[in-house]
């Protein structure tokens, strides 16, 4: 195990015990000097994210990647009044969820506390950096982070400033700590570190997750793959199920909770596959299908049984006719990735039948599968959406950055 | 991957989804006919039990460990009644946390479902096999048990049992599936099969539990280990304090929640320590000490470093005077296993210190560590008690088996 690890996985532990007893009044000061300083220090970022760019044009990135790495004066400001919004949502530590009386006397009550250490793994996103301190710090956690090679300039300087702010007011400043080595190796380490980090949270792609999956020691809350559906009952309102499939799938199709294949029922098909194959090829949509849906345009491809399973995160969605809501259910159990699906229907009972049977974080009835997140949730924040079904499930507020601990007010009781 | 397991994964997912809809009195109607069936069947159990009991005297085993694999008619009938006792506990599957109407129209719910498919690795306890089940079953969860090798025989009948009792009433036998092959090498492809297991639960010594943190990629929920502490303070009272320390020592030294190491405050030591010394060194409590506490007793040996973070699970206490309450808030977040801790205090603020800072599933005021139990706490029932801080902390129920999963219900928004 790398000294470094060690070191601050103790460091860690050490400022956990002392964040875990601020009172939210101090935690929202924190975050009000922190976000202050980044907006202070901003020439400093810019300059440390210019030698990051550099590197990365040098090593041939471009499109997308180079566009999350590039900070400039409106992220930083976006960034700074992320953190300020953290101050008015409401603090979840000290909540007692609940308190009664046993028979012998004891008070016995559960109450919400900070999770201690959570470590951070994620991709070459500096703007991550600042917003998983927030989050970790706001709810009396400390964090470990460990970002991308690609980001370490921009990262090192961004957790300096973090650093220095909170010394500044006289708290510790390994509230918030970065892996300065970003080697494969170290990353792999940390994910055995369950001595001193109590959850571990990887945000980024498939990969990343897989990785952490397989190697951690720790608890590990996963994130990511959405292979979300729609399906268009034959009781469908055709207007709303054309509405709806094409905003779950085209309204931002890079990201989990967009709709990657579309069930149709066989019944409703006439009147409803041509409406919407039409918008969605106007929308430059690529469309795989099988072989009723083939027959509505001669630009339809082939459907495969590997799409079914696919997550495009693209401009491609996988239609395929059902016979029933019950064949419709099983595809989804099966194909899905138990993160958002959606039935079109106006019956009762199968609207009821599609929330109670499909296995997911988030079912929706009549309602587009793009609303599974945090602040559309109400949240007022979000540190992932998690698929698995331990601790949490679906969009992650604050109140997944804390767990529990028992208190018991008793007068001499023992067990006889 | 062995063929057996991913079978096994294979029937339990499907089978998960069926359970998953069943109605409280199904399950309940289930369980009392599991039961009558073990106690009808009892003959047949206990030859096979006889069987185990054969191989295990010829392979030497004696004493705690031949008792806990030993089955008789009034273990059996204990057994059945204890999934009688489930009949009567509230199905928390179907419960609705809260619901909330968006600005958007939306309907957004919190619903607590099974967690769908829970594996279960133990040793040599066939009556783990049937509570595991009943439990699981009650929450609706499919389960997929690997028991000790030493138990194979009983085991396997039980499970049988259970299974022809659910096909007699029309329900999937493959709720409960027990795997044949015991080896190491199983149980270990066993811990990897996060494709078809959601959450995997391992009963057992701190060894068994170890393997799996370092070996699964399913989620775990951890139990055991408890270095439990009872801190006297300056301001306690003096027969509470020998009294609640004594019985959290000796009540049932060999189980988790049993005191390991009696802290004592330096102000209050000539009042405490004759009285507390006399009474473990009556109890046949072996005491080792600090130089203090030597000169009460030169029966009191050194205790050592290790002393400070052993779990005895016996007639052996540590015994440490501390200048303050900080001092014992140290001792107990740098050796503590975070299980369960007693301040024996009548000032406010300390206790009220000691809830706060001590980092632990269980915090006590004046009362023994002896209470964290499923049991105590009233939740009718125990699957184990968790000591990390993800999903669960400290004593588990029937809730702690269940997930959650958003129900959302429009009328036909979309995402703008």
């Amino acid at each position: 195990m790398s000294n470094e690890l060690i070191m601050k996985g103790q460091k860690a532990q050490e400022v956990s015990r002392k964040l875990m007893l601020l009172s939210s009044n101090e935690k929202n000061n924190a975050l009000e000097a922190v976000a202050e300083a980044l907006i202070k220090r901003e020439a400093e970022i810019l300059e440390e994210n210019g030698k990051d760019l550099e590197s990365a044009k040098e090593k041939g990135i471009t499109g997308a990647l180079m566009d999350r790495l590039t900070l400039n004066h409106n992220r930083i400001e976006g960034i700074a009044e992320g953190l300020k919004m953290l101050i008015n949502l409401e603090d979840p530590v000290g909540e007692v969820l609940w308190m009664k009386k046993r028979p012998n006397g004891l008070q016995l009550g559960q109450k919400r506390v900070p999770l201690g250490v959570i470590g951070i793994i994620y991709e070459a996103r500096p703007n991550v950096t600042v917003d998983a301190f927030g989050l970790c710090f706001k709810t009396g956690n400390a964090v470990i982070l460990r970002g991308g090679s690609e980001a370490i300039h921009a990262n090192t300087k961004i957790v300096e400033i973090i650093q220095d702010a909170l010394m500044s007011i006289g708290l510790p400043a390994e509230a918030v700590q970065l892996l300065e080595d970003t080697s494969r190796e170290t990353a792999k380490e940390m994910m055995r570190l369950n001595q001193y980090i109590d959850v571990l949270i990887p945000r980024g792609g498939a990969g990343l997750i897989k990785t952490v999956v397989e190697n951690s020691t720790i608890p590990v809350i996963e994130t990511g793959v959405g292979n979300c559906h729609v399906y268009i009952d034959s009781e469908a309102d055709i207007n709303m199920a054309v509405k709806v499939a094409y905003n779950a799938k085209t309204h931002r199709p890079g990201v989990c909770n967009a709709c990657e294949s579309i069930l149709i029922n066989k019944e409703i098909l006439d009147k409803v596959a041509p409406l919407l194959i039409a918008k969605l090829q106007e929308g430059n949509v690529e469309i795989r299908g099988d072989e009723e849906i083939k027959k509505y345009s001669d630009k339809i491809v082939d459907a495969c049984e590997e799409d079914w399973s696919t997550e495009y995160l693209d401009y491609i969605v996988s239609m395929k006719t059902v016979a029933n809501i019950e064949e419709a259910i099983n595809h989804i159990n099966t194909y899905g990735s138990k993160h958002s699906e959606a039935i079109i229907t106006n019956n009762y009972e199968k609207s009821n039948r599609f929330l109670d049977a499909i296995d997911a974080a988030a079912v929706y009835v009549n309602a587009s599968t793009r609303f599974t997140d945090g602040f559309e949730f109400g949240f007022g924040a979000e540190i992932g959406i998690s698929t698995q079904k331990l601790h949490a499930r679906g969009p992650m507020g604050l109140k997944e950055l804390t767990t529990t601990k028992y208190i018991i007010y008793g007068n001499g009781q023992i067990r006889e």
